[in-house]
């Protein structure tokens, strides 16, 4: 209880002036009332946590029920060829940002990851797996997002170990060959190597458009493509060579509102 | 399914560029996946709408059970002269918004009540509680919000019935007094009145500060006033003579964040 002293007064002074106040009130009944008050309030905080913690229990539940579902999900998607680099160019705001290498690094694709951790609060990551490819060493980038306690992220990602000549991320291979469609200059991959915890509030501040679609990627992977990937894999958008309107997904998207929140 | 064959003959020019594709497939193997891909992916449809519904049922039970303590809280809260005024003032962003002449007007406020519809998801009202006053006729301001089907919003408000000569909405009444605090040209009691759904991104473009901070008079108070009141009723902000920075409610806010989420 901070200074109801203080308080006090200053209620006095404002109920002075006021000719027409129905409530009159001592000191000691003030100080009384804000004591209720507090405990009142710390009744409601009590049942909001007893509320938290069941919406995160069903949360749980849930993701366990969904996890053998979108494993069975990813084995089909194996049998379908170029499945993600597909669904990745149908996605207005993700196909901005593939490069012309990327495209083709995308192609050894074979499956896509998005894992809650086990207590689903306290972060989640997102991995992309690869055959044997040109391009990395690696068959499996990871970028994991960890929640911290005082309300930052820590965000971690794979360091790719490039093959010698073909570093995507700095941009150097970057061929042009007057491609219809407008590529991104930088590789999606440098976001792999991007740790920096962003506020999605402070992007409206900013001009470069691209530059705030790279800091939505995680969102843009988690709450559109792994939701329902064939939205966008059957989408019009790479029916008829992708216009850079958002106009991509028209078809069967009761839930097109999504993609404007994240 | 949509043009299953259009999407193979894409597929198969892709595949056909890639020299190392370790997937091969026919037209009608392609056609099986794409069709179990739907499958699975009606199949996780239906577990997130079982979670939503369970996530729901927690949320209404919660609701009940915070209505009593609600209404508790309003009865000591009426004991306390002045409560929702000074708490008023001492929230940065609403304080703002109020005029001179609302200043003296919620003087005559005794309560306020945020009620969830029945079934929590499909809409809330707020209600300012007035005593007799010599502004207006009501003694009850409701502004309600109804979320409809196709995902917009109904937003309805009471109409005020001022009383003659004293219609603060149009800021007919502004005295100017050389007060320290900067109030606001137009008064909060024409939010009332605005029944338009505004889209919370357009916001960002917008320069005019107090006109986005308008828009959101529904999420302050929803979000922050009414949850806990006494966190601003109690804060430093009112102590000092509010400045015009945001650094109003320094003290005991482990929660701040909220604030610039809303």
């Amino acid at each position: 209880m901070v200074s109801d002293k203080g308080k006090k007064s200053k209620v006095a002074e404002k109920v002075e002036d006021d000719e027409n106040n129905a409530v009159d009130i001592t000191d000691s009944e003030l100080v009384f009332s804000i004591e209720k008050l507090q405990e009142v309030q710390d009744e409601l905080e009590k049942v909001n946590e007893e509320a938290s913690d069941k919406v995160l229990e069903v949360e749980q539940k849930y993701n366990e029920l969904r996890r053998p579902v979108y494993d069975k999900r990813n084995e089909i998607i194996k049998s379908i060829p170029d499945f993600w680099i597909i669904a990745f160019m149908s996605h207005p705001a993700f196909s901005a940002l593939l490069s012309e290498e990327d495209h083709k690094i995308f192609k050894y694709m074979h499956s896509l990851d998005v894992e809650d951790f086990e207590d689903v609060k306290s972060g989640y990551s997102i991995t992309f797996n690869f055959r044997e490819n040109p391009y990395f060493e690696n068959t499996k980038l990871t970028k994991t997002f960890k929640f911290l306690d005082e309300g930052t992220t820590k965000i971690t990602g794979t360091t790719i170990k490039w093959k010698e000549g073909v570093d995507a991320s700095n941009g150097a291979n970057h061929e042009k060959k007057g491609n219809k469609r407008p590529f991104a200059e930088e590789s999606i991959f440098s976001w792999f190597a991007e740790t920096e915890q962003k506020d999605i509030a402070e992007l409206h501040d900013e001009f470069n458009v691209i530059f705030n679609l790279k800091l939505q990627v995680a969102d843009i992977i988690k709450e559109d493509l792994w939701p329902n990937p064939l939205k966008y894999f059957n989408s019009e958008a790479d029916e008829e060579e992708v216009s850079d309107g958002d106009e991509g997904d028209e078809e069967e998207n009761g839930d097109d509102d999504e993609e404007d929140d994240s």
